[in-house]
């Protein structure tokens, strides 16, 4: 695992770097680190590689344990099949596998994506379905077709790290629903919509993660979809409904999507990262059908098409072996991890700390006792061996102190064990923190501006 | 080949659009057939699918010769051996190359990225080299990092189509600079630079395809790199150099890159999808360091990560097969589909036609006589089963006669039986225009707007 960390995934771009360089034309000299800086275009000038990127090449080593990376756990794939169907499909579809392909994706892999997202109560035609690299790509052109530098995106507080670094690649601008342990709470977008309203702002659309929530780790209550979809429909804004852990509910319970109710007016993205393998980078946007021709579209222009090879290979999957059989193994693996995390939470936390108890999915959302800043707290988190994310990644504004005390628990890749070793360290990091805090007082100035904090999160 | 034609590449949207369906907030009503209409961002605005693409779901029966598409011919590939590779691969790497990877791509086939750019002279490192889903996911975020709406962007007269696409995806003001049988001229890029500079404009860079260009067949002389180089860095105007075919010169050839003398202003752009197989999607940006850092940003909020599966694929084939026997093969396969297209062309085309003659690469482009439309000739030619893309698709302005009398043959997938028979066919409908305009007087009237040609164009 020598990509482990420091290459897995979103670092969101450096928040509340100013413009400058752009908005004064700046002639490059001699002593520039970068000469092509004065190009860039303003949706660049933001795009930094945050310090803490350089922590987690640290945190990459064997000896931490790494709660912050949500890579799924693969050793459940039975590789000698795989190879084998793999190595038939090239033998017999070898010259269409390795030649482009339709920007929409395989008519193949379309017809199947319908029957997985049947098992979640869909009923969608393969006309409608958008095959892209990775759900991280359908959010990209999700965003790229709808918003214009300034619009207002809706999204969840916290929400998906990845999600608010495509949205500030198009210049959109977030504004965040808050949550509670039943998802995002409808009132409170109702009460957005309004202030939006009178400030003359419509929405581009709400991007929301119903089921088993990344970071959150909570589930949107079934009676909280039919308002949230009144809600929306009421104020005209269209819902991006993002749903990659749906199938990875612990004890196999599947809720309604949004999709579902309707139909028109909802893009669900899904994925395979969760259920088979992310390294294919298969994912898809079903919308409506209108929507979709601008979304074939634009990812012409991105990527002209997806792998064909990989299409193939997921296709191969779904027809040949037990994928239902293997979502069922999933399942069982991150259960057994999420009891570790939550048994392990619960032994050795010190007070003052509570957690979100996940039904399903990757994380665990936990807040730390007052007075204590995880994102300052992480440096010292890393030299005794434990690493996870911030909360501060997972808002779009900086300062304000949103996720100051917040962290994301990843329980998805490592062992029940190592899990256990972890949140043993991690409490023992919280304990010096909170014995320092009432010798000292608060030893963590909060900074006022600078960098922000980098999630290595995926999907 | 279900999939051949209607579906294998880059339909740039439709030209000239106007943008008052944005400007003029729409409310929706039941007779929209997109209730969306009045969301989508000013880029989206332009973006139709063209009327031709219905022509070309004909064209893709197996009764028509397409001249259109830009698919390699693959059938040359050792499928055994790649179905053998692929399995051990799976075998020994699968638990790696199925999870998620570095936004950047893997360090193996970065390594082996510079030893293919060896071969043409570049000295890289491994750290300067982003791994893309295909070179157009290169040109997409380069694109994306470099251009506001309405930044001037330089490419040559005529351009390759997916290009095109992407900088209208980013609202690029694309200014063209003429060529000629030496690829583009030097002078005239010297002089459209003065003329920008005199309105107070600097172009973000200057998009270029040295050898073997697409749509144009031709290939820059030697002496104009070192020019070009020369204007481009008196202007301050950085160069794109997309090289996809460098490899496939007929005799073996290989010509200097302008990375290779230039490699602080020269972004490199490269592909396996002509060498190996474009249904794996790998290709590659090398920039220079603080450039590649912005790449990977954005690429990272683009798809996270390049797939990890057939980076995989491409590392083993490029350190276990014979991938330089494998270049051979592709040059000798297209050299005698060259020869069978020059040799049809001058046999059966009517006086007043004229034709480049590719050293390399896949294409040749053909002027017709004074007088004919050659994209109000393609339907006639599609009902005389022989399709082309018409030459208005590789110009960014539609309007003002650009490659009304111009049309791109490709010579890469059919057999060069076919490729005869289809010249044989074309030739025919050009007679019969011919003789139509001889009889009637000029019956093509040239629209004055209205949705532009389409090109189903790949790389």
């Amino acid at each position: 695992m020598r990509q482990s960390l420091h290459c897995q995934g979103t670092f969101p771009r450096s928040k509340g770097v100013p413009m400058a360089s752009r908005a004064t034309p700046h002639q490059p000299t001699q002593r520039d680190l970068d000469r092509h800086l004065h190009r860039y275009a303003r949706r660049t000038a933001g795009m930094t590689a945050s310090e803490i990127r350089a922590l987690f090449a640290v945190a990459s080593r064997p000896e931490v344990v790494s709660l912050a990376g949500g890579m799924p756990y693969l050793s459940a794939l039975p590789l000698d099949s795989l190879a084998d169907g793999l190595a038939q499909m090239v033998m017999t579809d070898g010259m269409t596998a390795l030649q482009y392909g339709s920007a929409q994706g395989t008519p193949e892999l379309r017809e199947r994506i319908c029957e997985v997202m049947a098992l979640e109560g869909i009923r969608a035609h393969p006309d409608d379905v958008t095959v892209t690299v990775g759900s991280q790509m359908a959010l990209d052109m999700v965003t790229r077709i709808f918003c214009d530098p300034g619009d207002v995106v809706l999204a969840e507080a916290p929400s998906y790290v990845g999600a608010l670094s495509t949205f500030a690649s198009y210049q959109a601008q977030v504004v965040q629903v808050p949550m509670d342990d039943e998802g995002v709470i409808p009132a409170e977008l109702d009460t957005t919509l309004r202030s939006l309203r009178a400030q003359g702002r419509t929405p581009k659309f709400f991007y929301t993660i119903p089921n088993f929530h990344n970071p959150a780790g909570v589930t949107l209550a079934v009676t909280r979809r039919a308002q949230l979809l009144q809600v929306c429909a009421e104020h005209r804004v269209l819902i991006v409904e993002d749903n990659p852990y749906g199938l990875l509910g612990f004890d196999g319970q599947i809720y309604p999507t949004m999709r579902s109710s309707d139909p028109d007016n909802v893009v669900y993205l899904g994925s395979f990262s969760k259920t088979f393998a992310p390294g294919l980078r298969t994912g898809w946007a079903l919308a409506p059908h209108a929507v979709r021709e601008k979304l074939v579209l634009a990812a012409e222009s991105a990527t002209l098409c997806p792998p064909t090879f990989t299409q193939f290979v997921v296709s191969r999957y779904l027809a040949q072996q037990d994928w239902k059989g293997q979502i069922k193994s999933y399942r069982e693996a991150y259960r057994e991890r999420r009891d570790a995390m939550l048994a392990a939470l619960a032994q050795h936390l010190p007070p003052g700390c509570r957690w979100t108890h996940p039904a399903g999915g990757f994380y665990v959302w936990l807040t730390v006792p007052e007075g204590l800043d995880t994102k300052a707290m992480l440096p010292r988190a890393i030299t005794h061996r434990v690493a996870y994310i911030p909360g501060t990644a997972f808002y779009a504004e900086s300062g304000g102190g949103a996720g100051d005390r917040l962290m994301r628990l990843s329980f998805c890749y490592p062992t029940p064990e190592r899990i256990t070793e972890g949140v043993r360290r991690l409490a023992a990091v919280l304990e010096r923190e909170l014995e320092l805090r009432r010798t000292f007082g608060n030893v963590h100035p909060r900074p006022v501006s600078g960098p922000q904090s980098p999630a290595p999160d995926t999907a």
